[in-house]
This record gives C-alpha cells, sequence and structure tokens, in this order.
C-alpha cells in the first residue's frame, strides 16, 4: 500500500499516521522529493482501511498495490479449489452443465425438464423457487413449495440441485439443497454471505450487475472469512450503456478471474443476454475461454415460462448446446 | 401495452394469446398492416408480466405504455406526499437536512455530533449502527450497542433518527428509530422491502448503484403494495465510468422522478461524490433542482472517522453548507 | 414504427402529422382505446427523423419497429458479404487475423514483425502510422513516413496492409493501403465516413467505446449509403465501470451483429483487454462464438514498444495464439 | 509518479529503465520492501509516456500522482481564465447564457429567435450548420448556406455567434465565427483539436458521452498546447445505463472541473437530458453548482424544430429560464 502525502503535511498528524500504521505490524518506507513524499507500506495491508487513512487531512492520496483479500487469493493457494457436489466435481479441470428452468411451476414441469436436461448432459439442476422480481405484481415463485418439488426431481433424476436463496430466514429450507444460489442482486448482501460462510454447503456466488471483480472477489471472501471454502463463482453480465442484450457479458472475467483466485468460474449466458438465440455462441465461447461450467436455463414449453422466457432453451436446443459445447471443451484455454 | 407480433404468427397461438389476455380484463386492439401486426392493450396492464409476452413464439416485441407501478405513480395521487417524522415534515413543500456521522462510534461522539448538527439546522439525525462493507475485514459497525446510542442522541437532542438496517433479523431493534433507511445494496432486496412494506414507519430509500429510476420507483411500490406509504426516495448517485468521483450524482433524477411520483426525494452528496470539496456544490445544486431534502455526512474530527472519512464535513463546514443551501431554497425549482 | 399520441391530441395537429406521413408514402393505422391512441405507420420508415416526430406536442412517444439502417441490414441482403483483400477473402465462412506493432517505429522493426507473423499464419498486417493517442505529449506516430515503412514491409512480406486514417486530409496517403481502419474515436466522424463511402476501397470500422450495436450499424450504413460494401466491423470493447480490463469485450456483439447485418465481423482481443495474458483466451472465444476475424497486437520487443506495450504479445506468443484458434474454429458457431 | 516493480526485477533492465528516465531529467527515489520496489520520480513527468514503463517486464504497475496536462492546470495557472468573445465575457465570475436552435433552418427562422434570446437575456447566439446525426438518412444541417444565415443573425441581433465545426475541411467557413464549437463526437478527433490549437478564436468544447474528466482536460490540453488560450469546457451528460433521460448530466464535474482547471465550465442542459421540462432545473442547479454559463436550446415552434426537438424550449419558456437563473446566481457556489 502507498500513500501520498499533500505538501508540507503537518508535522505531529504525519507522527500519528506513523505510529499508528506501526502499530499494525506494518514497515514504512518514505520517499521523500520536492513536493511530495510517499509512504509505503509493507506487510499485511488487507487489514487497513484505506478509507479512513483517505479521511486524513495530510494525505493526497492512497493506492493499493496487494490485493485486499486473503481466501479466495491464488497467491496463497496457487491450486485450483474442486468443490465436489455429491459426485460432481467442479473446478481443476472439471466442467459442469447446469441447466433447468428459471421458476419452478408443477411437479411434472420440474420432473420432466429434469429427465431431459439429464439426458442433455447436465450434470446439476437448477430451477428458482425463489425469484427476485423487479416488480411486486410479478410471480415471486412457488417458494417453500417450490423446494419441495425440486427434491421430487432430484429424487426422480438423481441430479444434485442449485437454487436461490433470497433472505436468511428461508435458509432452513434449503437443507437438502446441494448448492445455494446468491444472485446477483444480492451479491452485497453482506449479512447473508457471513450467515453462509458459516455453513458447509456449496455457494455459487453471481457477480453483482454493477459490481468490479474486485468487489466480486470480496463477496467471495466473505464467504470463505466464516469457514465455507466451497465458493463457485458466476459471471452473469454487467450492466453497461447496451441495450440490444439484456446485459453485457464479461468474458474476459473468466481468465482474469482465475488468475486471481483459485475457485472455480462458471458463466450463465441466459441471464446475461436474455436472448435465446444467443445463449449456444456464448457457452461456446465461455468454455473456449476456459470457464469451469455454465448455467443455462431450459424449460419444456418456452411459451409458457412464467418468468424470464425469452431466454429459455427447449431440451432439444440445450441438447444442441451441450454436443456444440464438448466439441469445444478440448481445445479450451487453460491458463 | 402495445405487442409487436412477428410476420404471419401462428393463429393459433395468436387466439391463446388473445384469449388471455382478455381474461385479465384487458382490451386489445388491432393494427394490421402489410408485414406487421400491432396489439394494442388498454386497461391495467401493471399485472401483466412482459417477460412472459415476449417468451411467445408469435411475439416480435412488447413496449409498455403505461408505467408499470401503481401506488408510486402521480398520475393517480396527484398530490405531494408529505412524511411526517416526529414533527418533522418532509416533501410538499418541506424542506428536511438530515446529517450526522457514517458510523456511529462512541457515546460521546454521537452526542456531540448531534447537538452541533442540530445547532446548525439538521432536522434529523443520521447516524450508521448497521455498516454494510465491502470487506468482511473493514469495520462493520457497532449493531444493536450502536443503535442504543443512537436512542441516546436522541434523547439528548431531540431529533429524530434515521440508520440502516441490512437485514430483515435485525428489524425488531429498529423499533424506536424513526425513520429504517434502506441502503443501495439493498434496494432490490425484494424480502426486506415487503418486510417494510407491512411496517408503519417512514422508509428512507436510497437508489441502488446501477438502477434506473424505474426500478427505483419499483421498489417503492414493493413497499407501498403491503401498506406502507411513508417513504422517501434518496438519490445517491450511480456506478458510471467516470472514477473522478465515487459515483455520479444523477440530478436530474430529481424534477424527473417528482414528475413521475408524489414520494419526496433527498439526495446524498456525500456518498455520491465521495469528496468533502463537493458536498457543498452539490447540495445547492440539488435544493436549486427542487430536492425535498438532503442527507449530509458530518463528523467531529474526520480525521478519526472509521469510515468513509473523506467525504465527511466538519461541524462549522456543514453549518456552512447549510447556511448556502437556504440561500438557494426561495429561489429554487418547484415543478 | 409506432407513435404514441398523448390523451386528447388537439385536432389540427393529429391532422397535420397524418398529413405529413401520408406524404412520404406511409401508410397509418390508428389503434384508439379509451385513454390511448396508436398509429401504426406501414412503409419505409428508415427516411422518418424520429425526433422530429418526438417534438410535436401532441406525441407521447414513438418507437420504431423496422431498423433504421437498409444497406447492412441482413433483412434486405441475406447472404454473407464476403470483402476480398488482394486474395485474402474475409467473411461468409473465411477467417483472417491481422496482425502487427500498434505503432510503426523502423524500417527494420516494421518489417521484421511482418514476416515473423506472415510465418505464424496471419493473413493481414496492421500497423500505427497516425496514433490517436489522449495525450498531446505521447508519440503521435511517424504519420506519412510510417505509412512508406508499411509499404516497404508489404514489398517483402506480400501482406496487405491495414492501417488507421484520422482525418480526411490525409486519405491521399492510403492509396497503396489494403485496408483504411477508422479507430473508435472515430467511429462517428461522420464527414469522414462520408469521404470513405464514396471510395472503393476495404473500411475496417471500430465500435465506438460507449457505441451500441444500433450506432455501430449506422455508422456502416454511412458508408455504404455512399457507395462502398466492403465494411469490416470489429468489435473491441465497450467503456464500462470496470477498470480491471482497459474495456469490456462485448462477444455477444458478435452474433448478435451477424444476426442483423451481412458484414464481416472481426475482434480485436489486445485493445479491448490491454492485458496480454487476457489476448489468447478472448481471441478463443471470439473465434468460438463465430467471429470472421482477429486483429491482434504484436511486437518483437514488447518492452520497448512505443505505445500500448503491456497487451503486445512476442510473435512465439502469437503464433501460440493462431495455434490455438486453429483448433477452435473447425467448432466454431455458425449461425 | 510512480513505478511499482514486480519481485525480484531483472538487474540489466532495471538499470536500463532508471537510465532512461534520469534522461528525462527526473529524480528517482527508491523504497525497497521485502517484496515490493517502489520507485517514485519527482520531477517534470508529463512528459513520460505511461503505456511505455508498463510494457517493461519488471513492472507490476505505473501510477500518476501529478496531472498529465500542464497548460490547462490550475496549479499553474492558479487565476480564472476569462474569455473574451466580442465584449462578453465568461469565465472568472462572469456568467454567459448561449442560446439558439439546434439547427439552422431559414433566414426568418435564425434571425426571429436571435431577437427572441437576446430579448431575453442571451449573450450569445447559437445554431447548427453542421450537424452531426446518427443516420445518413437524417437531416444533415444547412452547412456552409448555414453559417451565412447565422451571420445574418449576428448582423441582426448583434449577438456573437457559436457554431459547431465537425471537419477540419470547413474550417475556412468559420472565420467570421465567434466560437468554434467541438461537439461531443469530436473531442477526441486530436488532428481537428491541433488545428483549432493554431487558431486565435475561442473553442467551446464539448465533454464526450464516454469521456473521463481527466481525458476532457487532456483535450483541452491538445488545444492550448497549440497556443490558442480561449477554450471553454461545456459539460453535456455522459452515457450511462440510465434511460430515462438522453444522458446523464454530471453537475459534479463543474466544482471538479473549477478545482482542476482555471478554464471556464458551462452546462448544456438540453442535449444532456434530452426532455424540454429537465431544461429548467438542470439549468438552475448548474448556476447553483458554480457553473460559469449555460447552452441552450431554442426554437421559435419545436412542433417543427428539423432535430433534437423534444429538448427544445420555446423563447417564453427560455425567458422563464433565465429569469430563474438569474435568482440563482447572487447565491450560487464560488470555489
Amino acid at each position: 500500500m502507498i500513500i501520498i502525502l499533500k505538501d508540507n503535511p503537518e508535522e505531529k498528524q504525519l507522527d500519528n499516521l506513523t505510529q499508528w500504521l506501526k502499530s499494525m505490524d506494518l514497515d514504512i518506507h518514505f520517499s521523500t522529493g520536492e513536493n511530495t513524499t510517499i509512504m509505503g507500506l509493507i506487510g499485511d495491508t488487507s487489514v487497513v482501511d484505506i478509507d479512513l487513512i483517505m479521511a486524513l487531512d495530510i494525505v493526497q492520496a492512497v493506492k493499493r498495490i496487494s490485493e485486499p483479500y486473503k481466501n479466495v487469493n491464488r497467491k496463497f493457494h496457487p491450486k485450483d479449489t474442486i468443490v465436489d457436489i455429491a459426485g460432481n466435481k467442479i473446478g481443476g479441470g472439471n466442467f459442469q452443465i447446469i441447466a433447468g428452468p428459471c421458476s419452478v411451476e408443477s411437479k411434472d414441469q420440474v420432473c420432466r425438464i429434469a429427465r431431459d436436461v439429464k439426458a442433455a448432459g447436465a450434470g446439476l439442476y437448477r430451477g428458482g423457487a425463489f425469484k427476485p422480481r423487479t416488480s411486486p405484481y410479478a410471480f415471486q415463485g412457488m417458494r417453500e413449495e417450490g423446494i419441495n418439488l425440486l427434491m421430487e426431481a432430484k429424487k426422480e433424476s438423481g441430479l444434485p440441485i442449485v437454487t436461490e436463496v433470497m433472505d436468511i430466514s428461508h435458509l432452513h429450507l434449503f437443507e437438502d439443497v446441494d448448492v445455494i444460489q446468491v444472485g446477483a442482486r444480492n451479491m452485497q448482501n453482506f449479512e447473508l454471505l457471513k450467515e453462509l460462510g458459516r455453513m458447509d454447503k456449496p455457494v455459487l456466488l453471481k457477480r453483482g450487475l454493477s459490481s468490479t471483480l474486485k468487489e466480486f472477489l470480496m463477496s467471495a471472501e466473505y464467504i470463505m472469512a466464516g469457514g465455507n471454502e466451497k465458493v463457485i463463482l458466476c459471471e452473469r453480465g454487467i450492466r453497461t450503456f447496451e441495450t440490444a442484450t439484456r446485459n453485457t457479458l464479461d468474458l474476459a472475467a473468466i481468465p482474469l478471474l482465475k488468475e486471481k483466485t483459485h475457485l472455480p468460474v462458471i458463466v450463465d449466458p441466459s441471464h446475461a443476454t436474455g436472448i435465446a438465440s444467443l445463449v449456444k455462441p456464448m457457452a461456446m465461447a465461455a468454455a473456449a475461454a476456459g470457464a469451469d461450467g455454465l448455467m443455462i436455463e431450459v424449460h419444456n414449453d418456452p411459451a409458457h415460462a412464467l418468468c424470464d422466457g425469452a431466454q429459455s432453451l427447449t431440451p432439444a436446443q440445450f441438447a444442441d448446446v451441450v454436443k456444440a459445447v464438448n466439441l469445444i471443451l478440448p481445445h479450451a484455454f487453460r491458463g
């Protein structure tokens, strides 16, 4: 961490700052020029509150050099993390496709799609029981009953279940869920992240619509700091000025995240683009760029999906995507 | 709402769609050209799930004409809402300044600043007990104890208290809090919004970093749909490519929101800019543009603030801002 | 095009509007509900100035249904355009890699890299003679002399040359250049686009940093409207809030552009990311997503590149990228 | 400027770098920790090409501390620049309102509006002769004839003329124009900026849609580096995800720019918002925030404006805005 001081810093304040930094076991190197004094801090700066230093009268700027995260940092954990979900591994060279409907609607629907996506090659099953919807008047999901139906689908198909939690108070319903998903809007619901950090269950963390990769990793750090090491990151598009697609899928995030962290990184091309015809090429591109998996929305009858239908594939279209992705995988980018 | 059909829509599907729309008490007007058929829907379209229609094979595009919100809509409630907070009114020509420290740190600190900002002209007191912080290693707020200290400050100063809630499970601690703040990161924490909708307490809803005004209003609609009509909107900057300020303060949102809704709209120039020297000019600009109030961060000793110090004002600087704003107010924009 | 009228439109104004639209050979269909009247315009609406209609007192909103571009529109030209550059075809299943240094620096440099990238598999050679630089104090390119050196490299290597024009007044120097590049900052330099439209030479048009795909296509339409049909589109990243990469590479733009236009679409992963280690995975992803080519920055000695060095590959690294891309290509997305 | 080296930098490369920096008359201070070495450069670093250093193998990161601009920098020119336009001063406490139609359409139109805006209090007259339009099929302006008509309006009204140039090759037509405007799309048309730098005529430089304030100031620096000191900066909104307004007006840019530069800063609320009803509150807010002037679109008959009509005011509405702004001005923010 580097602290750039203002011209002619008040001596007593500088002294206070120096003492305080030393009290955190940091070594300080001064570099003094004609007009500018720079303090270089050596040591574990992840505990230093950057805003606190910025607030000081004598400070012009503060720049971090080392990353503010530790547990998710590949530097301190060079080997890929492999998350094992009931025998289905993800990360470290293991690729998984998570598929299923946006919303759980009925037992028949949820079981039929489970069979279909399993046959097509999906390794995990997703379905929304609790649905974050922009409008209070839109369908909010089947909630507890939706979770029960997902359990039926799991029993029938044998596929482990991924489903989204929206509030701490619902977590008790997720006991038999295999992977708990944190949606984009909750990526910085820090109380929820802390609670998930205390659990021993894989968490699929989706990137927030306006979150930098650093903030994304810090949210994963919240979970890992609590002791839960089973975190899967999911790039799902960011909000930009472009409106031709629902969001802008940031595929450079895959190799960049994998440089910075050992956690598995998957991609959700369905929500990112919001357009069914773009799911296949983006799934293929994600695989080529080195993603550890995909999350794809599939519906048996897109014409009747209760939400997000425009981006859903039929099981036949999904099978076609899986085939195309499987042809890319042997040639995909590996570090 | 307008539905634009694809060329040569399959007749049976079109029939299904028509029946379904009629079942929602909507009138349908067809406008058929050589290549394009347009359906105009007349009636209460706020209940129609736009994504569901978009998913239909025969549909090319769907466009809303009327707003998807009702309770917050000025069309159906032309008169300004005035929220009364222990006698301090906001909205409908009543202007309030909410001031206080980012974080509650000690009884002495919280009471001293309360006295200072009251003397300078603040009508409400803010302070953070629960703090949403990007890093799990940053100070997370004094939490329950912080709320208690705010109550002490209220007793001493007589100022009503505004403080942020981060999770439903903490709400029981907010009984004596006068205004519950929903932070930018929780603007789409829909479960929290629903819970606040069931309460009879003013809610200060901050705009999300990447939320459109429509989404902002929809989140207010969540609260009002539950029966709680005491909602105050707060513009606090959006995330853009510009990094010279922490966020980009969207002051055009003030008159635009006030055209669309009857709810009071206030502005937080401290968090929006993240730079102390910009708080005064942005407070003045917000007042000129017709804001119903301001939320300003004040600290007795910025050099020791535990968070967000760079944007805090001293009580003396705050008093100077209040004076400048008061000179603008008589000439401010009114509809 | 749909025009949504305000409630109770003034009759004479409505009459004027109707007459004016009819004078442009448009058919008008009225759809009148209780509160809303909708006009559907059928015919060639690409000539209608949407802002002009928006300005009318009686108009609430105007929405285009059909695209405002004609020449670039795949609807009216379903077959892929193939641009032939001295025998090197691009588009319609023909994939080309354009490689070379950011800036032309010396005869030795420019010829050596040309030999290297040709050996590695590049089909065209790029090099900057005129350089758009943010700072007036940064190296502005060798300009006319740079073009001459590129011609030497062409003679030696046999590779056709792609280089950027920055102003109409320099165009006379580009006579022997094979492809004229329009940089991101000039994507809406309309006078330049018109001039290029009058030429019979391939134009490589880069997407502007803050341009929507629609605006991108409209800029291509400027060139085609002048009669020049040899336009190659290049996605090179857009400006977003994310700062981990220089720009955010929008790979969904590839299949989306190819749905909307018949023009070839290539990708520049070097400028998009600004990070050398991301060039390979993004090149592979672009190929997988169906791009018609790539533009990659290569330098013989990155430590001495005069600009943009951080994103340049050595010839050896470039050869490795070409190999990886060639393994992806047979399995790439095709419509 | 600070250079952060990678761990264990190769000695010879470090030596080369050090020599090269010293050759630019820079003092270097080393700060060496256990893992990190930091070089602090003292001296005139505005000539240092940051990308060139970034490209070196041994460099991890480079951070500028001092600004890369000199001529526009308030540090080196603390006094406000006052631009005198035929006796109408702008900057240094002098406030000017520039008003007029988006496009010049006819002699009658252009002269009538000139009289009207002068009567209402405008100090300069604007009108578009060359029009940058997204579509090649939209009205492109009256061009040379438009300039002639503006000269007629100048003769009649006595108001100095501001109008936009789109290409160097048209500059000869601007001899009698009082202020040459550079539009947002040309803010980084560096060849044009250099040419304007060689002229002795005020330039009104509009901020690019996706330009940071630093880039904005660097473009002004291009003009000043050529010797032309009469530069007026104009904030006109940036492109963000929000679509409720055409662009997002960044009013914090006013005080921030004025901290960093001595140049006058004005605001264009018409183009920024694209909505007539927002022009007044944003004009008032801009004045309150300390702007040195405004640029407002006025049309005698908005229903027939040839472009951008939705944001135009009638002369009567404009007069109302001027009155409201004049009430704010005595209380406006001053540093």
